[in-house]
């Protein structure tokens, strides 16, 4: 079994990332809590007028690179290799990619250490990469073929609406391993 | 049609960019020559003392970014584009991913255009991407399962003894299109 592991918002805790950032901007419109947000992209969930701001935030430097892993996914990856189950980040970089990427990178490095940058996969186009399950938090995933993997819905507030197969670090075996 | 093309070796040229770097690092080894080279990693082709001169020349800031296209790949790739085509880009990064990453983004933006960009996939495990056809230099491409592509080798000094299709350039349309 070959899964592949979607990296923020799944492994990477970026809405925890932007709200503590956009707290510490001191910009007047009051950060969104995660359990109000709704659009995937956290720019739709804010108005127009902040696009600006709400970009300066994630294309900044540092910011991929400081977000704190989501509780749970650091030791169910170490879990999965543990018990044969192969698997791969796979990730969509930012058109801004000058921080972005090699941050992406720099994070794997630091939270599940070297060797596991060698299962890094960048790719704006993941139904070109096979596997047999993708664990994502984006409810839309587009791309230019029928994907080989079942795309398995990673919990998060602003996804609730779409259906299908949903985990959790909390709930991954049940999910993944059933029969 | 989907075409993956390898970057180093056949899009950007890696030997020539290495041989200038090697000259001016003013190293008593003489640099040797692209039509001597025979082993797929330039530093195999350097005695063992020369080791760490030769990792530190492409693990350098802006070696990547500043590598020269190889002649024709820039206009092959347009052409490929507008006969409709689908291609991408499929590059596999340094371990020492820090300025390598990056840059064969900027490398890219830089050649072929922002829009293009969207079309990198980078991944040391390139039989992971789907695609009818690889053109690449390397003449052993290991990874994790059978590909579904053909590799098609891109022709460099350092790959001669290695048997089946071959192209470069100058003849791409010949090998890619024949019926």
């Amino acid at each position: 079994m070959l899964i592949l592991i979607d990296q923020d918002g799944v492994l990477a805790d970026f809405e925890r990332g932007f709200h503590r950032a956009w707290m510490a901007s001191g910009h007047p419109y009051p950060a969104i809590d995660l359990a109000e947000r709704r659009q995937f992209r956290v720019r739709d969930d804010y108005p127009e007028s902040c696009q600006p701001a709400v970009d300066a935030i994630y294309t900044a430097e540092g910011f991929y690179r400081d977000l704190p892993p989501i509780a749970g996914a650091i030791d169910a990856l170490r879990a999965m290799l543990a018990e044969g189950i192969d698997l791969r980040i796979c990730t969509s970089p930012l058109n801004h990619y000058r921080y972005c990427v090699p941050e992406k990178y720099q994070w794997v490095e630091q939270h599940l250490g070297r060797e596991f940058v060698a299962r890094m996969i960048v790719t704006k186009d993941k139904t070109i990469v096979h596997g047999d399950i993708l664990i994502d938090d984006n409810p839309q995933i587009h791309g230019s073929r029928t994907p080989d993997w079942q795309h398995v819905l990673f919990d998060q507030p602003y996804n609730r609406h779409r259906e299908g197969p949903r985990m959790s670090w909390a709930n991954w075996r049940d999910v993944l391993l059933k029969p």
